[in-house]
C-alpha cells in the first residue's frame, strides 16, 4: 500500500515527483530537546533502542516538527553484533564498545548470523509499531550497518582513529576477516529482509567505515559484501517495490563501482559534486545527499543558498533525494532544520 | 648542485630513474626510539622544532637507518600562525592548540604575514644546517601547511572533529575567511620561498583539512589559495628546478582540478587507485603515494605484496614517488619500515 506522500519512494525509483523529497540522517537525535527527554526517561541509549514504544516515540518526533518525506527506524547500527553475543555497551562520552571484541580465531570460527525473529525481535516490533503510528502518511526506512562497518566495530571493540586492529587482520590474516564478513553479509541480509517483512518500505545500508580502505581493499572487503547483501534483499513486498540505498561515507571516488552493485540509489557525502556524480552514474540510479551538516550552523539565508546550489548542480528531473552528507550534529539548532526542509520543498519545485 | 642520489627530484620531473624513489611522511617521528630520546632531551615538541641543532639531528635519524631517497625538514605545519602571534602550544596528549584563536573581526583584520627572515629564522637555520649535514647525498624537502589548513587551526584554536567554527565562518561570513586565507597565502608563499633560498630542493604543501570541505567550498576556499601559492613559488634556485608537491588528504575525488594548478606532483592518500589516478591526470604531472600506513602493522610479506600491487597499478616509467598515503603511525615497528624501503627499491627496478 503506497503512503499518501510517496515522493521519497518515487524519487528513488526515478519516477516523476512534484518536488525533491528530503529526510535527514540521524533526524531522530540529540539536537531535539524532546528526544533528550525520552532518552533521559529510558535511562540510556541502548534501552531506548530496545524498547519498541520509546523507539516509535522518538522516530516520530522529527516527523511531528518538520515536513519530512520519510521516517527512519530509530535504532543503532550495532544491533547485529550485539545479537551475536559481543555485548554492546555505551561508555559515557566514548561511543559504542563491545565487552567481547572479536580477536581470537576460535571465536571468529564460532560466529554465526543471528535469527532476527528471535534475537532482534525488538527491532521488528518497533518497525511494525512505527508503521501503524505513521498511518501511511509517509514511508518508513529500515537500515543496517554494512558487513565491513560492523566488522570494524566487532574487531576493534569500538570506534577507532586508525582501524589498526581490523586493518592488521585484513593484511595479515585476510581469510579470517573474510570469514567474519561472510557471516555478517548473511546477518545483514536476513535482518533487512525481516525489517522489510515487518513493514520497512525502503532500506539503507550504512557503510560508515568502508571509505577508510584502499581502493583495492574496499572492493575486496566492503563492496563485494555490499553486493552480496543487495542481491539477497527482497525487492518487492506487499505489492510494492522496496528500494535500496547504499551509503559509503567518503566513497565518492568509487561511485561508479558502488552504482553497479544493483542498488536503487547511492548516498553521497558532501565532498562529491552531485551534478558530476549524476553524470558519472549515467543517470542509471538515484542519488541521495549531500549537504555538509555544518551548513546548518550558519543561518536561513546561507542554508537556502547552499540548498539552491545543490539543486542546480543536480539539475532537472527525478532521481534526487535531498539529505545531509552525514548524520546531523547534536549541536544543530532545530529551527535551522525547519529552514532546510522548507527551502528544499520550495526551491526544488522549479526543477520538476 | 644536484644531489648524488637525485632519483626523487628526477621522478617528480618525470625524468628516467633506475628505480622508484621513496620517502615517508613523518619519517622523523615517534616510531623511532632515537627520535623519542632527542625529544625527551628537548623537553617538548616545540623546543625540538625551534632548535636548529636538534631539528637537524632528528631530520637525519631516519636517513641513517633506512635507504630513503629524500630527507624532509623536521618542523611543524603551525610555525606560521605561531609567528603571527597566535601562541602555539601542545597540550599533553591533545595535539596543537592556540592560546589566541582567530575569532574576532578586529583580530582578523589585523592579521599580517610574518617575515620569515626574522620571525621564522629558526626554520631557515635548520634548513641550512640540514643541507650541510646531508652533504649533498640526497635532496632536502621543505614544507608548509596550506592556507586553508592553517586557517582551520587558527580559527578552531586546535584540531577538530567537525570543523564547526571555521565552517560556520565559511558559510556565515565568507569574506572574513577569505581575508585570513589571503594573508595565509602570502605567508605560505614567502615561507616556502625562504626555505628554497635557504636550501630546500623541493617543497610540499600539506592540505590536511581541505578534504573536509564540499566540492564547491574546496575550490573556493582551499584550491584557489593553493593555486596562488604555487604560482608565487620560486621554481628554479641555484641552477636547479625546485619541484612542488601538493597533497590534499582525501582530495582524490578532485585530482584533475588539483593537477591543473601548476604543481609538479600531487600526493595521493590510499583511497585512490594510483593507476586510475595516472590515467585521470593524463600523465601530465607526477604522483606521490599511496600505501595505507596501516599496512606497516602486518609483516614483511604483506608489505611486499602491497608494494608490488601499487607498483603494478602505477605501471612502467617515471613520475612516481613512493610514499605512504598519510603520516606514519607512532606505533609502527621500525623494522617494517626497512622492509618497505627495501621492497620499493628492489621490486620497482622491473618498472624502469
Amino acid at each position: 500500500m503506497k503512503p499518501k506522500n510517496d515522493t521519497f519512494l518515487r524519487a528513488l525509483l526515478k519516477q516523476p515527483v512534484p518536488y525533491t523529497p528530503i529526510w535527514i540522517m540521524r533526524q531522530a537525535g540529540r539536537y531535539l530537546p524532546e528526544y533528550n527527554q525520552t532518552r533521559t526517561r529510558a535511562g540510556n541509549f541502548l534501552n531506548l533502542c530496545k524498547n519498541p514504544d520509546m523507539a516509535t516515540e522518538v522516530t516520530l518526533q522529527p516527523i511531528a516538527r518538520f515536513g519530512l518525506d520519510a521516517a527512519i527506524l530509530f535504532s543503532d547500527i550495532l544491533t547485529i553484533p550485539d545479537a551475536m553475543g559481543l555485548g554492546l555497551y555505551f561508555a559515557e562520552g566514548e561511543g559504542p564498545k563491545f565487552e567481547r571484541p572479536l580477536r581470537e580465531e576460535w571465536a571468529i570460527r564460532d560466529l554465526t548470523a543471528p535469527d532476527p525473529d528471535t534475537h532482534l525481535r525488538y527491532v521488528l516490533d518497533a518497525v511494525s509499531q512505527i508503521r501503524k503510528a505513521l498511518n501511511n502518511e509517509i514511508p518508513l526506512i529500515g537500515f543496517s550497518g554494512s558487513p565491513f562497518t560492523l566488522a570494524c566495530y566487532m574487531v576493534e571493540g569500538g570506534g577507532s582513529d586508525d582501524f589498526r586492529t581490523v586493518k592488521t587482520m585484513l593484511y595479515q590474516r585476510p581469510e579470517l576477516l573474510h570469514h567474519i564478513l561472510q557471516v555478517n553479509a548473511k546477518a545483514v541480509t536476513d535482518y533487512l529482509n525481516a525489517q522489510i517483512q515487518a513493514g520497512a518500505q525502503a532500506v539503507q545500508i550504512f557503510d560508515t567505515w568502508g571509505g577508510m580502505l584502499s581502493s583495492a581493499a574496499y572492493e575486496e572487503f566492503s563492496l563485494a559484501y555490499l553486493r552480496q547483501v543487495v542481491s539477497g534483499l527482497l525487492r518487492d513486498h506487499d505489492g510494492e517495490r522496496v528500494p535500496c540505498i547504499v551509503f559509503t561515507k567518503s566513497g565518492g571516488i568509487w561511485l561508479e563501482k558502488i552504482a553497479a552493485i544493483g542498488c536503487d540509489a547511492v548516498g553521497l557525502d558532501w565532498t562529491c559534486d552531485i551534478g558530476e556524480a549524476r553524470k558519472r552514474v549515467g543517470g542509471k540510479i538515484s542519488l541521495q545527499g549531500n549537504m555538509d551538516p555544518m551548513v546548518l550552523f550558519s543561518g536561513p539565508d546561507a542554508i537556502r543558498k547552499e540548498v539552491q546550489r545543490i539543486l542546480v548542480s543536480y539539475g532537472s528531473g527525478s532521481g534526487h533525494v535531498f539529505n545531509l552528507g552525514h548524520g546531523i550534529s547534536q549541536f544543530t539548532p532545530p529551527e535551522h532544520v525547519a529552514a532546510l526542509v522548507d527551502a528544499v520543498h520550495e526551491l526544488s519545485r522549479a526543477f520538476h
